[in-house]
């Protein structure tokens, strides 16, 4: 399939511009930095090396699938949410591409019912972050709203860290966690879950979750 | 002030346009169609000739004000929140221009405290018209979880209807009525209590509602 990665040097992205290479599909690499992705995925690999607030409908045109893998600084923050209503802006009324979009774990409930943001706001460096956790949040109910585009979206378990593949657990709205009860999933299993969500869609128009087993 | 209205032709435009002219201000009017604009507001008038996706920061650059009086067809209202995000977009960050929404009247609340867009989905014809209230609700929603932009919103009564002005009776979050019971604002009496919200702001970051008293 034609791919195109947003932010395809970050943690995430990095993880799954490999995983969908290996499995053979056409990857743009989507990124503000020409260097440091020629760097991190090779001087060989596609790449628009451009701001995504300057993406037009034409360079994203052909695409099956545009994943979203975005980060900012917590002091821009409000740029995920901007940028997911830019894409669905751009592909309204259409189903293909289909638009990928990784969210926070904040929009997660834990195991009494609790919205995992409330928790997160209670951490002790709270303030220094917790802009992005909440306009993560804010993202998702953005496309909980949006009914005439074909997107996605995929949150990480309560840790989010770089690591190899394991086999991935899958879950809805309800923090997962592993069998030896750590909600840690790795920038490997993510890109796992993620190409097999985009090689077989079981998630449309809804948000799912990912933990390692 | 430097004023400008997107869709000043429309009912809610229009009113607006000539408010701002009689009370001296430098107006702009943002329109898609010239000859319609030169029609209704004289071929003096200021005018942007640019479809509103098209529209470019350098574009709405030195206005302290911008108008969102635009108007869609229900196949097309999402249209509404989309160029609300585009709008914010442009603007984080800043406390110039204010961005003032003209949103429907179903996100306000009935004297039973019921929202009154479940009132209007149970109206016979809704299906044919019911996505622009949905959709000027989810815009609401969106900006209120915008907390970097200088924006104000304002919904009309139950019914919005073309009229000369009258005295306003302004409100919060509350379907209002007049002292004759009739839930009812026109377009005069709108554009009279827009006028009066630029010239004195009282409502930041939020929405308020009119009525004719």
């Amino acid at each position: 399939m034609k791919l195109a990665i947003i932010g395809a040097t970050g943690m995430a992205g990095t993880a799954l511009y490999k995983e969908s290479v290996s499995r053979g599909h056409d990857v743009t690499a989507i990124v503000r930095n020409k260097e440091r992705a020629d760097s991190l995925l090779g001087s060989d690999a596609k790449v628009i090396n451009k701001d995504v607030f300057e993406l037009t409908k034409s360079d994203l045109a052909g695409f099956d699938v545009i994943v979203n893998a975005f980060a900012t600084a917590p002091d821009q923050a409000y740029l995920h949410l901007d940028l997911a209503a830019k894409l669905i802006a751009l592909f309204r009324e259409t189903e293909s591409p289909r638009l990928f979009f990784i969210l926070g774990a904040a929009s997660l409930l834990d195991s009494e019912g609790n919205l995992f943001l409330d928790t997160l706001k209670n951490v002790p460096d709270a303030a220094s972050w917790i802009s992005i956790p909440i306009e993560a949040y804010k993202t998702l109910n953005f496309l909980r709203s949006v009914e005439n585009v074909n997107w996605v979206g995929v949150s990480p378990s309560a840790e989010f860290v770089p690591g190899e593949a394991v086999v991935p657990i899958l879950g809805k709205d309800d923090l997962l966690t592993s069998a030896t009860g750590e909600s840690i999933v790795t920038s490997g299993t993510m890109a796992v879950a993620i190409l097999n969500e985009i090689e077989a869609p079981q998630f449309i128009r809804t948000r799912f979750t990912v933990c390692n087993q």
